[in-house]
């Protein structure tokens, strides 16, 4: 019996080898260090314990909370996690799936707004205890002629829908409703997408787009974000974030549908040209900034890629298509590539924009000008649903990336593509949850990708709606749901962010060289760290 | 431009044709007649417009509807629509996933108890209508000389904890609350887990198998099903259900753990080899009342799963496979299999039982007894777990089918694997989506199976528990969340449940012709169907 027991076993464990054998942390196992291979233990070790003590217990706040549970409700623990505080200083690599105009916390797109005095508040009717919770209010810059409104949002004989200054409005809230802090709290959480709305109100796929919009339209549409003056404090805000998370370069998505934003008297004048030119310098400022301080691994720089929603016409979209090869020769290394946002269930598929697509990459050509597509494709649940056929046309298209690619986990011959031709998946995986893709982390098909060997890189969509902002947030719901996926799983995704992004080979070689010098950094901290506290290291799963 | 167009949508078509390739409706495509093709885009017409007309309006009691929905929400706008009355006609195969002992309907179970006067009945305080949802009873037999307490169960006068005679206490039920119909709604509800348990209180896959478990015991182990003089005629309602959902053919897992079940006078005498028995006789009995009404190709019989559950000790387990042995020569025609049950999350993974399973094989070998593993593997959405690893035992230990196999879509190998040995998964959508393994039925994996070729059956696992006695529930909500799945691949799936049964090759041919010839019946009451309402054909997707 013994032999024939030890046998299974060599056969068990030659079957489990090669079903992980196209994962990226096992055909790179082989060039894993001693020191990248102790500090995986360490973390393994970490993570077992405290899904024992940590996720194993009860908290008053938190019903049944378990690891890759529901982000808004969980996060407050989180947080207090020694596995959150470790990965928090971990080198990400890049950031490849951002909306920009949606990505700074909430408290600092408040912050920033607030040093404007052109920005202006209004809600429908005078705020009371009892509608605080639900009203959404619009914010917005008015001209400097504009004769604002001057009383309290909160005092009864507040005229509904009229305009006040924001910093009046914070000033003169209510005691009764928290004064200025309470102020702050109901804005900032008016920006993000609440748990009630996740779980409970709007809890399905179709339903939370309304409240994505709502917030998303709070946030940017409504001016906080597309106004002149608050772009440059807004983007330098946004790197600075980041960097903070340990990402050291990012691929800013920015919806350019509307063909002019807000300048300083709140007008509609503002080109395109000059917000990507503010951009261009920001970053390049933010990245001499850094050098200056002896923190130039720290920021590679960043770029953008121009998108347009999917409601468009195709007519439309011509437009658009000639606006971004004009933006792309003026900024040859801004624009990064071309993308169609929006919800895919509810808005246009990608065939019925083929006629341009295929006309503007004829022109692309012709032009030798390098804008690759970088298409949302299958975000979605469904199966065969025009979302989901749109993997087909992203990759179809030469699709150089697959914003989020949800659900190309049903289709073997897609991953397949995506494996030979190395196509990478943006994988947003608090985004998939929040929007309800996903019930909770454990359900997310990131192993499936993982395990077919589909490249994937692990992005943030929109952090101040999600309250996600980095990638330390996404990482922890990861590595937290599995008992495969490691420390050097993440690792080797970080390599792949840069690999993927859309950097020249020279931008690409320098930024892999800073992050691996940074990762040893981290490794060697990690490691001490266990000197001091003694964790036991268990073997590898 | 239109050429180019014209080059691209013929590379769309192959590569959507090269993704589903491996579909067993693809791959059985060229079989099928054009009466099956017609009635299946009739099918496709009426999803299309309930989609629209049904799941896309708002409804009084249901909040947000979509197709494949919560289903213990759902259900009651399920069983309004077309789609779902036209597929309860339709023949079904074989179910060869169902604990049999919680598969008959609540109110069944419930009425059978009430002609069995040793049945009683107790709560711990008397009933008010304040803790009438909260209360669930325990319900068992009684010896014929039990003195049993007459109290009613809602007089503030009961002595919390005594048992009173099942029918007295449903006759004394209080009028405010509902009297006898009151109390049948409330017993029979307990028997099932609730929306409220399934998606607010016990809403993830650790907590909701408490539910479970009190559903559970309250059907079975407490008595109602596990009470000799029951048991026959349990037995007989059970048949009767699933012949009348269409089912033809049933293996039934049964546990064994217990090694004696109640006889007559509420002592545990009654054996495993007499509880077979009477299984066998009633199935046959059934089968002859069939075939005496000319109804024989409505029902080919049934078999028994020996199970147990996966927390006993290795040594204890000897003795089950050991009994299981012995009732296999006893009733060759009967046992089908052997097979692990229980939660896999919380219990032994196989593994553990290793050398007993082993050891069992070989001496199954050597007396020549055909008693294959039919293992539950996978239920879980761990990656890397104990109970997703069992998914790589039940393989490499020969398993015959998989029961659940829920995260095999993690396993490129484990379904490469099922594709050759031809091992099929028993599918169960909405007792995954009820232990919430998926959200609902949009994020089930059953679309990667299909896409990978893995052969699958549907089933409904635990009827009384979830509602959804037979297969048709099940059949409605995979059909309702796809695009791409329709009537040709239902009928496929079941051609392949009688394929994939223990039946013997002379049973297997028997019960496909009996399928094939009422198959051709039901496409003629489809497409006649259609003529009469004129519904439109659109072309497949």
């Amino acid at each position: 019996m013994s032999q024939l027991i030890e046998a299974y076993n060599d056969q068990r464990a030659a079957l489990i080898d090669a079903d992980r054998a196209l994962r990226v942390d096992r055909i790179r196992g082989p060039y894993h260090t001693v020191l990248e291979i102790k500090a995986d233990q360490i973390v393994r070790s970490i993570r077992a314990e405290e899904a024992r003590t940590v996720w194993g217990v009860e908290h008053d706040d938190v019903p049944s909370p378990f690891p890759g549970m529901e982000f808004i409700t969980g996060k407050k623990i989180v947080v207090k996690t020694k596995l959150f505080q470790l990965l928090s200083k971990m080198p990400k690599g890049a950031l490849l799936h951002t909306h920009v105009d949606l990505s700074v916390s909430p408290r600092a797109t408040l912050d920033i707004a607030l040093h404007h005095p052109a920005i202006h508040i209004q809600v429908p009717p005078a705020l009371t205890t009892s509608n605080l919770a639900s009203t959404v209010p619009r914010v917005m810059p008015q001209a400097s002629d504009f004769s604002a409104c001057t009383v309290a949002l909160t005092d009864p004989n507040y005229p509904g829908d009229s305009w006040v200054p924001l910093r009046f409005a914070r000033e003169s809230f209510s005691p009764n409703m928290g004064g200025p802090e309470g102020f702050d709290k109901w804005l900032t959480e008016s920006m993000s997408i609440s748990s009630i709305a996740a779980y409970d109100t709007h809890n399905n796929n179709i339903k939370i787009w309304d409240k994505f919009a709502e917030s998303a339209k709070l946030v940017c549409v409504s001016g906080m974000t597309h106004y002149a003056p608050m772009w440059p404090e807004y983007i330098k805000q946004f790197f600075k974030e980041i960097v903070e998370d340990g990402i050291s370069y990012a691929e800013c998505r920015f919806d350019f549908t509307p063909k002019h934003f807000m300048d300083a008297e709140g007008q509609d004048t503002a080109t395109h040209l000059q917000w990507i030119k503010v951009f261009r310098d920001v970053a390049k400022e933010y990245k001499e900034e850094l050098q200056a301080q002896g923190r130039g691994d720290e920021f590679a720089g960043a770029k953008m890629i121009y998108t347009v929603i999917r409601r468009v016409t195709p007519g439309e979209l011509e437009w658009y298509l000639q606006d971004c090869i004009a933006m792309k020769q003026e900024f040859p290394d801004v624009i990064a590539g071309f993308d169609l946002v929006g919800d895919e269930n509810a808005n246009r598929p990608l065939i019925y924009y083929l006629s341009p697509l295929l006309t503007f990459r004829a022109e692309c050509d012709s032009l030798s000008l390098d804008i690759p597509f970088l298409f949302h494709a299958g975000e979605t649940c469904g199966d065969g649903s025009h979302a989901d056929v749109n993997l087909y046309d992203a990759l179809l298209l030469g699709s150089k990336r697959i914003a989020h690619g949800f659900s190309i986990v049903k289709h073997p011959k897609l991953m397949e593509m995506c494996r030979e031709r190395n196509v990478a998946l943006e994988v947003c995986p608090i985004s998939n949850e929040i929007l309800r893709l996903t019930a909770s982390m454990p359900m997310h098909p990131l192993p499936i990708l993982l395990n077919n060997g589909v490249p994937v890189t692990l992005n943030s969509d929109d952090g101040t709606l999600f309250n996600n902002v980095g990638i330390t947030y996404d990482m922890y719901q990861v590595i937290a749901a599995s008992d495969v996926t490691g420390l050097l799983t993440l690792a080797e995704l970080a390599r792949d962010s840069i690999t993927h992004s859309m950097m020249s080979e020279d931008e690409k070689k320098m930024a892999r060289e800073a992050w691996e010098k940074r990762w040893i950094l981290f490794l060697e901290n990690v490691v001490s760290l266990e000197a001091q506290t003694g964790v036991d290291a268990p073997l590898r799963n």
